[in-house]
């Protein structure tokens, strides 16, 4: 059986080109082909969702918030399906695939509420001062717009929440812009079902065609493409440092350059601070290891380097990590490419000089080629810091730790570090005091700080920020989870001298769409 | 007599390589003599702003205010000296000068009531929900804080209001960002003067050396280095189309990319809609004439093409425009590359098939060589969606008057325009129902749209919106004038599981700030 692209309405051609989808734990390939899109179904794409533009611009908050209550029901209804295809296209448990399902389900209510309460538009008037001196003020009123067609990539490690109808897709639409998705190589069948399900929202809710198509296709041509296109206001993708700075790259050198909103690379530092009892460092301990392991490490906030005193505590600490870590079963990482890598990447951590490995991880890699053990290495700061390559994410379940001596220490390592999306401090409250400087260090590099809490299991909702300084990702002043995500495809609109009937309603005196507005 | 760049709170040493200022309007060279910044003291100045990161973001909205206040103060009390100096620089008249530094002024006491109020930095709070089903809530608060040093490129058409201590710098000292400013070669004496008001602010006013510095010297060496720096975190820039994207493109390769706030290109369309009486379109003719010619047309928003209906009313809008322009006397542009590129412009546009030149520039550049005459070129609408050369930007005291015939042409010719600052329209307010379409175009092409006001005069308040798509900015989220410029130089930070004592005031449970925070 041969599966195409989603068009607006209509499914692309077949082509000679196809690919399927491989069962990670096993090795089994799917029986669905899926054909890769043809320039001119890339095309087509953009063209419909430029054509949507004003369309989806003019909807109301009530009109977006119908369609997205109405997919987020579409998406839990598949639920049983998406087990039977998530699971065999990326070897994730079946409580993982409901999971994400109601995260997914979640996040677009999410945006439903915020559209139609409307508040997010921030709203400011100015008003007319017709007697002001030395000259009249005129009467000005702003608002947050549409950029317009927005390209997402779905993720490979959430084949849900961050795919085709996950988080980059539900706050671009809830900004009022057409989304083209490029399906992952990894997990088109789940694509597919999803995006069905997005077809039939976008005809029920009576939104223009292009308001949503599906491209399957590899990012090289397909990708490419669809970032260069003219249409195409904004991208926003979650994977590999490379693949993201080449969006970026190719972004910024475009006639007309657009943000590129790429969530990309973190190691998510763990500094745990002095003074810790021993029965407290083997409760972090098994924090950590739960942290690190999750979904087989494949998160972005998978804790990667963790800072730890030198002393009687610190030993206990590395003593029971890495028995917990030993025993920790080996699981199937999503494919291949990212088993390769992780296998490369301890490699090379392995090869620097004062680095010692604790746990190997199993070179079992099972019947599907991608199963991965536990890993865990050691350094201590002064290799650490004497060694740039120590801070390159290994992406999966490895852990390495490094022991320091001093505050002081730990200053030095914070300069050190790249762009991160979080960092985590473990200590008593009482004791934090000392670290000031350390937390303002760390408040520079990262986009969540947390205080004796694991980076893992990234909470949405209106406070959290999933974004931080260069490499994390290539807008440091964004967010990609939670409501203020919507801000990425936005743009301010100024009306100045307008009759209140030509207003936007949430502009109008009268504030008919009852938000919260700035009133200067 | 010798001057050299301020790095911190030192002077530059005496080089080899130095420029003077010419006076536009007579052709005098200056006897004060400017030395270029070296390579080792561009260094300097970056590695004190780095140095001073930590302290400028640490400081309270009272004592960022306090500062902006004090440097306020001082630029006011400089004003008889600058308008010897400024006038001689860039041949702007004496009023000019003074509303300009009450420009200035105002701006920085904006910022400073904006920081010290507070409300600004986007608090958020989600407190935690320990008891809730499957899993806990944790307690999450963000809020925007200081993306780091600063470097702002002095605009040579507003040498006060954004140069040294204008929009730019006063947005990003009032972020908590320190700044480094790279002075226009056009009016070295202004930013001096103004540069050393700003360094007795930051030492009255306690803040770390590396808030500011001044850099003499070319864009293209030591703009260039700066930009290039890896401390530097943003940048703020006014002027051409080219010199914006070069800084673009250069910060988009770095090994980690910065935005850069470039205000570059812009037409600022007009639209008169059809239906308004031979004495309206007078009197529009009136305003344009204004409007187009302030300043020798040097502003950003200079209204550059008027379309118009054809018949009578047309006809009327023509004849008197020719009239006003006719009369115009010529004035002295700010230096000789901006006359050069005025006349080059000028001649590519009168050489575009089907333009006709109703009033041609004076040959006569004065004394000085620096002086434009008015000049007014017409064509249609059928030639003016024949050639994409049409739309691009001539900086200086000219207008295309393009005719059109019915609604269709106006979308069309909408749809082909590039990212503007402005767009305005003229009509009576009930004949505005039928070009709703034309407006829903508008809106995704500029920052601001005008009924019946005129593009120049740019209001510094809440809610204008100084930006616009590419090439008006080559970042459409944003805007460089009013309290929203602030949000260029700030990125949001999320506090995850902290104690109260150790969250930033803002955030604290108490709200001891004493802001608008958003409770979810």
């Amino acid at each position: 059986m041969t599966e195409s692209s989603l068009i607006g309405f209509s499914r692309g051609s077949a082509t000679n080109a196809f690919f399927h989808a491989t069962n990670p734990a096993t090795g089994e390939t799917s029986d669905l082909s899926f054909c890769k899109a043809s320039e001119s179904e890339v095309l087509n794409a953009c063209q419909l969702a430029s054509d949507a533009s004003l369309k989806m611009a003019a909807l109301s908050g009530a009109q977006k918030a119908a369609f997205l209550r109405d997919l987020a029901e579409r998406i839990e209804g598949l639920v049983d399906q998406l087990v039977v295809t998530m699971t065999s296209e990326t070897g994730l448990p079946e409580p993982r695939v409901r999971g994400e399902t109601g995260r997914t389900a979640f996040q677009l209510r999410m945006f439903a509420d915020l559209v139609e309460s409307g508040h997010w538009v921030d709203a400011r008037i100015d008003r007319a001062q017709p007697d002001r001196q030395p000259l009249p003020k005129p009467d000005l009123r702003s608002m947050l717009r549409p950029v317009g067609p927005v390209v997402v990539f779905c993720a490979s490690n959430f084949p849900l929440a961050f795919s085709v109808a996950g988080g980059d897709s539900a706050s671009a639409w809830a900004a009022g812009c057409p989304v083209i998705v490029k399906a992952h190589h990894a997990h088109p069948g789940t694509a597919l079902l999803v995006g069905k399900a997005v077809v039939e929202s976008v005809r029920a809710s009576g939104l223009p065609e292009g308001a949503f198509s599906l491209i399957f296709g590899d990012g090289r041509t397909v990708g490419h493409a669809l970032v260069g296109h003219p249409a195409v206001k904004a991208v926003g993708f979650t994977g590999s440092r490379a693949g993201g700075r080449a969006l970026f790259d190719l972004a910024s050198l475009r006639e007309e350059p657009i943000p590129v909103y790429a969530e990309m690379s973190s190691v998510n530092p763990i500094f745990i601070l002095p003074g810790l009892g021993e029965e407290r460092m083997n409760e972090i301990a098994g924090g950590l290891q739960g942290s690190a392991t999750l979904g087989a490490g494949q998160f972005c906030t998978n804790p990667g380097i963790v800072f730890y005193p030198r002393g009687a505590g610190g030993e206990s600490l590395v003593a029971t990590y890495v028995g917990k870590m030993k025993e920790t079963a080996s699981a199937p990482m999503l494919h291949k490419g990212i088993r390769k890598a992780y296998g490369e990447g301890l490699d090379a951590l392995a090869g620097c000089e004062g680095v010692e490995v604790l746990v190997p991880a199993s070179d079992d890699s099972g019947g599907g080629g991608c199963h991965a053990g536990a890993s865990v290495l050691s350094t201590d700061a002064a290799n650490f810091l004497n060694n740039e390559k120590m801070v390159d994410e290994v992406f999966g379940p490895s852990t390495l730790l490094v022991s320091y001596d001093s505050l002081e220490d730990l200053i030095r390592i914070a300069d050190s570090l790249e762009g991160q999306l979080t960092a985590s401090l473990f200590g008593d409250g009482s004791g934090l005091s000392e670290f000031g400087g350390l937390l303002d260090v760390l408040e520079t590099k990262a986009g969540r700080l947390l205080f004796n809490q694991y980076p893992t299991g990234v909470e949405v909702c209106a406070s959290v920020v999933h974004g931080g300084p260069y490499p994390a990702t290539t807008d440091s002043r964004s967010t990609s989870v939670g409501t203020g995500s919507i801000l990425r495809f936005a743009r301010p609109v100024c009306y100045q001298g307008f009759p209140d009937d030509f207003l936007p309603d949430e502009l109008k005196e009268g504030n008919p769409a009852d938000i919260t507005r700035l009133d200067a």
